[in-house]
C-alpha cells in the first residue's frame, strides 16, 4: 500500500495542554512532508469505546494509505501491547485496548502486528507517553513508506472489545443504545438504517428513550416542528433522535449508554 | 483567478466531533495538496450571522485565490441553495442562507453560482450534511483549479441578510450594536472607526452599554486602569468597550445584540 | 541555521475567534510553504508564565529551524519591545515581557533582536495585534531565510522573569511548587527527576500537597491503586502527583503555584 502522506490524530489529550503539539513535531522530525490532520482530541479521558466510534464514522473518507493514530492509553507504561493494523486501505497505530475492534471486526485486515522494534521509536521511551515515543514516530516512518512488517512481530489475538449491537427483541420490538451525543445535541443510536430498514417501512414505529417519544422519521433537520422529537438518519448512516434548532439530548436528558427501544406500530 | 491551494473552514460544528475532520479527509481525497486552515469552529449552533462577522474580518488576510468554506446550515436538506461566490481575489462556498451577505454588500463580487452540478459533489448525498457531501468537495475542485462555472448556473437573487448599521439618532448621538465577545471579554461593536470619526473628534464621546459608562478612548489595552471600562479601536477597526487584564463583557454582562449609545460631549 | 519551514504558534487567543486563523493568513501570504502546527491557544489570557511552561516542555521535539512564535501580549502597543531569540537550533519570536525566560536562562542563545524593521511587518500596525501585524510576519519571513540580523537590532537586556526552582529546606525536606494542571487532572510541579534523585533514592520520601500525602513513586498511571493518591515522573522528566483514571487536580483541589513538600522517609 502506498502511503498517502497523511496522519490522522484521535486523542483523549484535549488541546490545552502541549501533548498534541509534542506528537506533530515528533513526526515533523522523522517527515517534515506529513500532512497531519486532527480528527479530534476531546474524547473523554479513557474512553476508548468512544474513540472507536469517531475514528469508525471518519477514517474511509480520507485517502486510502493514510495512517490512523489513535491515543487514548489508561495502561501506558505496562504491558499492554502497541499495535499496528494495515488493512486493505489504511494503518491503524495505537494501544491493544480494544480502541480498534471497529476494525478488527471487519474482513479488511491484513495484518495486526505488535510494535517491537525499537528503530522506529524515539530513542527514549517514557512509562507514561507513547503517543511521543512510540506511535508518533511509527506513524511518521508509515508515511514515509517503510513497511509495516518490519515495526514488530505478527500477532494473532488482538484485543477486541464487543460491540453493543441492537437486538431484536421481538417481531415489533427492537432494542439499540445511544452511543454519542454530538454538540448539536442530536442523540446518535447504534441502530443502522439498513437495520432500520430491515425492522420497519418508513416511519412506521415509535422511537421511546427516557420515557420520551419520537414518532416522525423526516428527511432533514428543518423538517422538525417546534420542540418536536423526531427521529432521522444521520450522516454516518444511523438513526439519530432530533431536534430542530434546539439540543435533543439536553431536552431529555440523554447520555451515552441510554437504552432505546423502537416499537413497530399495529 | 489562479486558486492558492489554500482553504478555510468556518463551522459550527465544534472540534469534538468528527464532522470536521472528515471534511478535511474529503478534500485530501480530492486535492491532496490542498492547505486546510481552520478559521473557527466554534460559531454558536445555526449563527450564520456570527459566522459571516467572523468570515468578513478575517478572509482578506488569505492569499488572493483562497477558497473559504462556511458551513452554518440549519437548512441543509431542504430547498435552500448552495451557493458559490467568487470575488476578484477570493472563492466563498456554503449555504444560500445569508451567510455570505458581507460580500454580497460589496462591490467585489464577480459572479454568485447555485451548485448543481453533481460531478463536483461526492457520488452520494445525505440530506444531513452537505459540509461533507457538497462543500468540501466543490472547495477541494476549485482549490485544484476548476472553473466557478462549471459548477453549476449563474444565480441573480441570493439569500442577502440586512447588516445592522450603526444610525445617527441626532447630531450628538450615534446607536450601534453590540456584534461579539471575544475570549478576552472585549465587546465588539458595529461602530467602526472611520464612523466614529465622521461623529467625534478624539474621546470627545462617551459610550453607555446597559446603563455603564465608557469615557475614555486609549490607544492599548495597558493604558486602562484598574477596574475602568474604556473604548478602543480593535485590530478590525471596530469601536471596542474593554478593559485592562479583565473581561469587559462579564463585567457588564454583554450579550451580542445589546444597544450602545454615543453621545457627543458638551 | 537553515528554516524547517515549520512555525509553531502558543497563545492565550483561544479558538472561538478569529486571531489564530487571520495569524496564519498572514503567514500563508508571506510563505505559502509554511508549515503551521499549533501548540496551545487555550493559555490562560495574560498568562506569559504558563506559556513559558508549555514552550519549554515542547520546543526541542521540533525539528531545528523551526520558528516558535508566542504571543501573550497584554502590553500589546505600548513600549514593551518585541523580541526575535535565536539559538543554535531554534528561532523564538514575541513579547518581550518574560516570556522567554525558559531559553533567555540557558546557554543556548545565539543572539537576542529587537524587531525593529518594518520591512518584516505588515505595511499598516495596529496598537492591538501584534500578533497579526508584527510577529506572524516576522515569523513567516525568517521561516523563508532571512536573517534574524535583518529584522533588527541586537539588545542586551531582554525581560527575565525568575523561575520557581525548587528549594532544599534542610537535608530532609525539599520544597517545590505546581506549575501546571493537564486534562488528566496530573499535577505537574517543578521538581525534576534529577533533582529528585539527589534528593532521596527510590520513593524513600512522602509529598504533602494541601494537606494530603502521596507515598509511592510508581512507574505507570495503571499502576495506581483506586483513590489512590500517587507520584509518578511525567514524560518531561517533571514530578507529577497523579491518580489512575481519576483527576488527581480535582480530588484535592490543587491549583498551580500550590506549595509541595517533600519528606525523606528515616
Amino acid at each position: 500500500m502506498t502511503p498517502s502522506g497523511i496522519i490522522t490524530l484521535t486523542t483523549d489529550f484535549g488541546v490545552a495542554d502541549i501533548y498534541v503539539g509534542v506528537m506533530k513535531g515528533v513526526i515533523l522530525s522523522i517527515n517534515p512532508q506529513a500532512r497531519i490532520i486532527d480528527l479530534t482530541h476531546d474524547i473523554a479521558p479513557q474512553d476508548f469505546k468512544g474513540a472507536g466510534f469517531a475514528l469508525a464514522a471518519a477514517y474511509s473518507y480520507f485517502p486510502a494509505g493514510t495512517v490512523h493514530v489513535a491515543v487514548i492509553d489508561p495502561g501506558v507504561g505496562t504491558s499492554r501491547r502497541a499495535l499496528l493494523i494495515q488493512t486493505y486501505s489504511h494503518f491503524f497505530v495505537g494501544p491493544d485496548n480494544g480502541l480498534f475492534s471497529f476494525v478488527l471486526h471487519s474482513r479488511d485486515v491484513q495484518q495486526v502486528i505488535e510494535l517491537s522494534n525499537p528503530a522506529y521509536f524515539l530513542p527514549l521511551q517514557s512509562t507514561t507517553f507513547h503517543g511521543r515515543d512510540v506511535f508518533a514516530p511509527v506513524a511518521a516512518h508509515l508515511s514515509k513508506g517503510v513497511p509495516a512488517g518490519r515495526m514488530g512481530r505478527p500477532v494473532s489475538d488482538p484485543v477486541i472489545a464487543s460491540v453493543a449491537e441492537p437486538r431484536f427483541v421481538d417481531q415489533r420490538t427492537l432494542q439499540g443504545e445511544v452511543i454519542h451525543l454530538d454538540r448539536f445535541g442530536n442523540i446518535i443510536t447504534n441502530i443502522h438504517k439498513d437495520v432500520l430498514d430491515r425492522f420497519a417501512q418508513g416511519d412506521n414505529f415509535t422511537v421511546t428513550i427516557r420515557k420520551k417519544k419520537a414518532t416522525r422519521l423526516v428527511k432533514n433537520y428543518a423538517a422538525g416542528r417546534d420542540n418536536e422529537l423526531f427521529c432521522i438518519i444521520g450522516s454516518t448512516g444511523l438513526l439519530e433522535v432530533s431536534m430542530n434548532k434546539k439540543s435533543a439530548a439536553e431536552y431529555i436528558g440523554a447520555q451515552p449508554g441510554d437504552g432505546i427501544i423502537l416499537q413497530k406500530q399495529s
